[in-house]
């Protein structure tokens, strides 16, 4: 029997403590599967005093995180602390100088510092594994990196985010029931439901989802993770009027994920979308993630499941643990493709696309030939108009969808628009995205 | 720079033809993921003068596929000629036996063959590759057998067929449309539109997709593969009126692969289902194949994609070369987690689940009387009873469905149902599976 595979791990929060459940409840089946034995060894957390549920005894415990990355007994360092700077920071780069393989589920410290880890476990000869740092249930990471890796891959987008998934389908089905609720009474209940943080900005600003998607760029392109090359926007924006309208004309509206190797660079933004509601990602709702890959031999491929929780994010640090147990130690990145450009921040006044407006109107004869001509006067080409209910006099909503046009003419149009005397509120944007 | 990865594929049809043409057409990238080149050495097929539309020259041309078992320079044979023995199964196990590495994309073979090959491949120390075997675009062998490893793995279903699943979206929606159409004139149209093929029964009997559930039995579970113990019935016998009160009862008919480890023996069955429209698999249409795996750890993921096709299944077959070439060479099946038990066919009979059931009775006073005696008298509970439209005197259906029950019981229910006087028909049953 080979020797075990020594882990420490460090940070015994609801990960921590599933990853030490998935190991103690399946190691017989672990060891089956891999040949050998994975052992914990040493652990560090903050208060050691606190009940966990579990039995830690026979484990070193360290007060301090930082002593794990010299643990003489360990091969692996897991780190499961969280943030992109401080401990976890320290932990992982010391761990990597010190020649263990790191396993972590830190997406944020993945965001901000991969390419440098990647270069550094390069240079060790040790696993940088991160399948944990997105959407835990889906092991995606392997899937697009050995999977998929006969494809040259143009697109990859998803559903990062659970939270705002969440939100966004809640407030959904409030409008398709007839009791339409508002992003800020939907994100309090989801608080209380303990699927929103209480300070929720991470979620549903769209960082969250954001550092995910960086890191899935890098995994199908090969380019160094670029978190600042990722235009962000949140949901707090959406309101529950837009998902109605959305509805109407076949759409749903998600935040999604989406990076595309243009000709001259890979874009990476994060944003609300309307998408076809027969789109496959359309119809994965409540807190679940889902990745669409785009590759030149597959076509399309959908991954969904659970994206956070204690099982699924300890189901994908075992998994990087079993791959480094049975020795398919691997570079964290594939290689680029020859050709392929690198990340860049492209402005999103040169995304080119399909968009819904709303516009705040006062009902009255006129008003529409006025907005047309602002958008003609952009060359913006208009495709659909709805204007419901008719309430002479009263403020109502007046939506319009456009034909592919350059953003900057879009927003130029919505100022001139804007400034027109029977528009009463800034016009609403949201992008319109063909799968 | 290390060796070249060298191969020889046998079979030069459609995917044949399709992994040539990724490994020419993305042979840089390949390179630069793997740090070797991929390079085909020799090839074989039956008709040397046809025109694939490929360069053949340079390649060491063999009319015989069993000469490139022994073949000096080749590392890894490609099998892709088709079907359970004859010349794919010699060339596999003489492959094997000379101590290089196979891939293959036949899921007759590895249905029929696939315990005696993995072993074949242990003795060798060689990988045995096949995850073109199952849903070519979706890397899910690896997704099981590696991204979920961590997980012990209570069932995995899916839809496995491709000409199966559009026949049944084809008649799904024709039935919405308002414009039904049956079984057989939609198999033709598939036909037609070479979604079928000629002699269509191994698909629509089920056997394809048996074949692949097998495969993927052995894979979640590590027991041998057992084709033999697989429950298979096609889709012959679904009509367009059952498809309908299925879509008002708000199920969806789908032919499906069902393992599941049960408590004495792992039960593995292709049979059509009704399943909950809101279920994810439920939304999956066309020729598209998609498998659930359900995991102690991530609950149940689902992977979506196409099944077939020269692209999605050479896609597959460079998957296991890349495997190979960067040296994560495996065992073919994991282990069997302790205390699985092994496939055994359990008779239908013993199954315990909900059904739906269709009978074509006189419409007159007392007959729901009649067959709800007959169902009292096996212990079966109804959950719901649908009769649309009256036309006294006529033959009209009577729908029912049932609460849980065992499948012998229900049999003879049914037997009892069908001797009644206004009972026009056979009774026909479909199963209703809760996910």
């Amino acid at each position: 029997m080979p020797e075990p595979l020594r882990i420490a791990i460090a940070g015994l929060g609801t990960v921590g403590c599933g990853v030490l459940a998935l190991l103690r409840d399946n190691a017989a089946l672990l060891e089956q599967r891999t040949g050998r034995s994975i052992e914990v060894v040493a652990v560090s957390a903050r208060e050691r005093g606190r009940d966990r549920g579990m039995a830690l005894e026979g484990l070193d415990w360290r007060d301090d995180a930082a002593a794990l990355a010299a643990h003489p007994a360990a091969d692996v360092v897991v780190e499961l602390i969280g943030g992109s700077e401080g401990a976890a920071r320290a932990l992982s780069e010391a761990a990597l100088a010190n020649g263990k393989h790191l396993v972590t589920a830190n997406k944020a410290l993945l965001a901000h510092h991969g390419a440098g880890l990647a270069e550094a476990a390069r240079r060790a000869g040790c696993h940088l594994g991160y399948e944990a740092a997105v959407a835990g249930g889906i092991p995606i990471v392997k899937a697009l990196r050995e999977g998929l890796a006969g494809n040259r891959i143009s697109g990859v987008y998803g559903i990062l985010n659970g939270t705002c998934n969440h939100i966004m389908t809640a407030m959904h089905d409030s409008v398709q029931s007839g009791q339409a609720r508002e992003f800020d009474s939907v994100l309090r209940e989801a608080q209380e439901l303990g699927y929103a943080e209480a300070d929720p900005s991470t979620d549903i600003d769209g960082i969250d989802a954001a550092h995910k998607l960086a890191i899935l760029t890098s995994v199908v392109f090969g380019c160094p993770v670029d978190f600042g090359a990722v235009h962000v926007e949140g949901i707090r924006h959406v309101s529950a009027v837009d998902i109605g309208f959305a509805i109407e004309l076949g759409y749903r509206v998600k935040l999604l994920g989406i990076a595309r190797a243009g000709e001259d660079a890979v874009t990476q933004r994060v944003h609300p979308c309307m998408i076809r509601e027969s789109a496959p990602i359309a119809r994965v709702d409540g807190v679940f993630n889902a990745v669409v890959a785009e590759g030149d031999r597959i076509g399309s491929a959908l991954f969904e499941g659970p994206g956070a929780g204690a099982g699924p994010t300890a189901s994908a640090v075992v998994a990087d643990l079993v791959d480094i147990a049975s020795g398919r130690v691997m570079p964290a990145f594939p290689a680029a493709a020859e050709g392929t450009p690198r990340p860049a921040a492209k402005p999103m006044d040169r995304h080119v696309g399909a968009y819904y407006i709303r516009l705040m109107v006062v009902d009255r004869p006129g008003v529409l030939a006025g907005i047309a001509a602002c958008l003609r006067d952009e060359q913006v080409s208009v495709e659909a108009m709805l204007q419901r209910g008719r309430d002479p006099g009263e403020v109502v909503p007046l939506v319009l969808t456009t034909h592919e046009a350059q953003e900057a003419a879009v927003v130029r149009a919505l100022g001139a628009i804007g400034r027109l005397d029977p528009v009463m509120e800034p016009p609403r944007m949201i992008r319109i995205e063909a799968f």
